[in-house]
């Protein structure tokens, strides 16, 4: 009997994940990688820390080569090679090889689709200017790290520093422009919400803004672009403009968020899902038959909203990889799904959400959200290096469930809090339930009550309240 | 109407919590309490840092005087007053006060035993000597501090640096081994067991000894204390033996455990539980009518084992404090109980457990225990900082459930992972539940699978496996 193939399209976390995986479920499956960019099985969210140089080398990133996968895995993996066409009649792909344009076809019995998502560039004027980046794939890194060398080589040296405009405030856009001070270069941020972080709480927004000024980050909120100037048509960029004002600028940061890749996925008659994202059932099953998809161009269910999501993350990818690989290799495996945690640091901050916002919650007519807000410490109260956690808990009134939470506190201090809260509503705890949870606790590393357990118990009217928090 | 008085029997964390949760409960009711010692309501757990001088005033680890309980809460508190006997019948108690040694009676309509727990002392000759300290009071630590500093004055100095013996491994004697050395003691820890940290996995237990061995702290383990040496019958002590060797001491701390205070609830005809600590309900009512007991002398419940345990720890007297207030004011408060979590750093560690060892489930019938261990990286893989961070999680085989787990890490990267694995406890989550579970993640302070995940995975038999564990 022949050996079946599987045909991965797309070779970063969620493309690399389903191939090993399925690799270990059948040693006996023909296994096919096709990538179209150079480098798979990278970390893309170390990206901005490999521009700003914490990240020495880009070899750094990549966890496995396409030799190690050939050698280690017997995954035939191919690089600059772009699946331009997917027939699933005749179970074949269109194949193209960048280096010379060549194409052929190749015949799957199962195929994973793992295109990932796209970096947005908003259409103003100017945004296909050289010296604007974006930072999705390695090789964004590669040239936007370049382009700040040359800035600040010896030659091109302006007598100050070189000026970056991070279009953005999202958590891309804060690690860009985190990095982007770590190289020395003078960072605006601009953002067309009112507040830099959309999707977070306006308090917990304030105090990122004020790390980042904190920081020499200028920031700049409810200001659109207007258009991204230069010399000439398509003379590198020199500077972005606001209705408001013109900031003169070397290297511009357009991170306006991503959109799911899906015109593969289109034109095969792969059902989209609401969100705009490739649809898929528990087992990662896409519309059409021996086809499964996985990664940040594809929806995933969310645990607490009860319907899928889009909610481009890598841990998400990587986990859909695994379940789509596993299932794609003849494996019976389910996917739980999601309840939207999310965390970054900022400069010396930490920031971190899981679950609903209070507009999230409201938004569904089955709860009457209520939102508490509490600050509390992140160590004992008599311990050196104390600083305050913000915390913020969504949820029902009328269940007493608890639907989200979001903090702010010094680095290192949040995003492991928020997993607790994660877990909390993986399990649909009530907040009677999240009130008295046993956290660990000693005083380099915590209060003797934890901020969740203050923020809940606040939630339950009586946190003001005469007790002791303090004591232990 | 005469207002109804409760009597509180102890000060510190669960007597001031039940005495000021009382008070938001009741405004009218009459709230007397009755402390031993010289101070209320403070961090014991603060102590070792107190010692160490990291935490520079005993102010700062108290968190209210009993000036503030007074004026601002209406709780009339006496330092330094020993309740002797309660009489249950009469509704009595008997008090004394330690400056003169009055006697009187006061009554009580409701009473919340906090008499917490003491430090043991075992039977060794010179254990009684001057220079010989345990560590549970304010007073004790002040002792302490007081004698480092003699040893280090000037006059006393002995040309070289104070030489200190710590007697038991657990996380006092680390704590407090940590902060002689902050102080530039040289220090010696002996413990009787085979191993430092008794009740974490031998293999976490040798990298917490390797730690104390890098910062310059002699470990001897598997060597019971002889006898503390000294000058004459009673003077100060000079040196610990054991059966292998002599070692010369300034100062010994005995750190060998705690026992529950129960005399006074033993007279009074209390009832104690098999522990050996006061026996509660759900309510934390005792076996006598209108007594209550919450703290380090009573019983918690342990959800994992489903029995009572007895547990001292700052958080546990906090929430039952509350509690037992709240009920004793009228309330209707229940303690859902313990899962066993509990957390210590020690010099650039961190060490947490949650729920039970391999060993405590393996004495349980009705489970079949397993074991895994993974080591993973605290942060990703290419982000600078990174350590190993080793996890056990132990489980019952049969029904997948979890059952505990344990970690060691660099500091600030396993208290609150722990956290996670005690919420997933609490919810009584299967395995392939905490594999999935939705945790933050940015290459800072996580990487892409958290090893909480990945030790689930293992669990689960295909953790070995071909994935792609860092990509993202």
């Amino acid at each position: 009997m022949a050996s079946r193939r599987l045909v991965v399209v797309g070779g970063v976390a969620a493309g690399m994940s389903a191939a090993s995986r399925a690799r270990r479920v059948d040693p006996q499956l023909e296994i096919v990688v096709f990538e179209r960019s150079g480098y798979v099985s990278y970390g893309s969210c170390g990206i901005p820390y490999f521009v700003g140089g914490l990240v020495e080398r880009l070899e750094d990133l990549v966890v496995y080569t396409p030799q190690f996968f050939r050698e280690k895995r017997r995954i035939d993996v191919h690089v600059s090679h772009e699946v331009t066409a997917i027939d699933p009649r005749s179970h074949r792909v269109q194949v193209r090889r960048l280096s010379d344009g060549e194409t052929w076809e190749a015949g799957y019995d199962v195929l994973v689709l793992a295109t990932g998502a796209y970096a947005v560039r908003p259409p103003v004027p100017g945004v296909e200017r050289p010296g604007v980046f974006v930072m999705r794939l390695l090789e964004d890194g590669m040239a936007m790290r370049r382009r700040v060398e040359e800035l600040k080589a010896p030659a091109a040296d302006a007598g100050r520093p070189p000026r970056a405009v991070v279009v953005g405030a999202g958590p891309i856009g804060l690690e860009a422009a985190e990095n982007l001070r770590r190289l020395g270069c003078e960072v605006a941020i601009v953002e067309v919400m009112p507040q830099v972080l959309p999707g977070y709480h306006p308090e917990l927004a304030r105090i990122v803004e004020q790390e980042l000024r904190r920081n020499g980050v200028e920031v700049y909120t409810g200001e659109p672009v207007a258009g991204i100037e230069g010399q000439g048509e398509a003379g590198p960029a020199t500077a972005v403009s606001t209705p408001s004002r013109t900031l003169p600028a070397d290297l511009v940061l357009v991170a306006t968020g991503v959109r799911p890749q899906v015109a593969l996925a289109r034109a095969a008659g792969i059902a989209l899902g609401a969100t705009g994202a490739v649809a898929v059932d528990d087992h990662l099953r896409t519309s059409v038959p021996d086809i499964f998809a996985a990664g940040d161009g594809v929806e995933a269910w969310h645990r607490v909203l009860e319907r899928p999501v889009w909610i481009p993350l890598g841990t998400t990818s990587n986990k859909q990889g695994r379940i789509a690989g596993e299932n794609a290799a003849g494996g019976d495996a389910r996917f739980r799904g999601i309840v939207g945690t999310a965390a970054l640091r900022v400069f010396d901050l930490e920031v971190a959400r899981t679950g609903l916002t209070r507009e999230e919650a409201e938004r569904e007519p089955r709860w009457e959200a209520v939102e508490v807000h509490v600050r509390h410490g992140s160590r004992a109260h008599y311990y050196p290096g104390r600083g305050p956690i913000d915390a913020w808990l969504v949820g029902d009134r009328k269940s007493g469930r608890l639907l989200g939470a979001q903090m702010v506190g010094p680095a290192g201090s949040v995003a492991k809090r928020i997993d607790v809260l994660a877990v909390a509503l993986s399990a649909g705890l009530p907040v009677e339930e999240v009130a008295e949870l046993d956290l660990s606790y000693a005083p380099p590393f915590a209060p003797v009550w934890d901020v969740a357990l203050i923020a809940a118990r606040e939630w339950l009217k009586d946190a003001a309240l005469g007790s002791v928090p303090h004591a232990g």
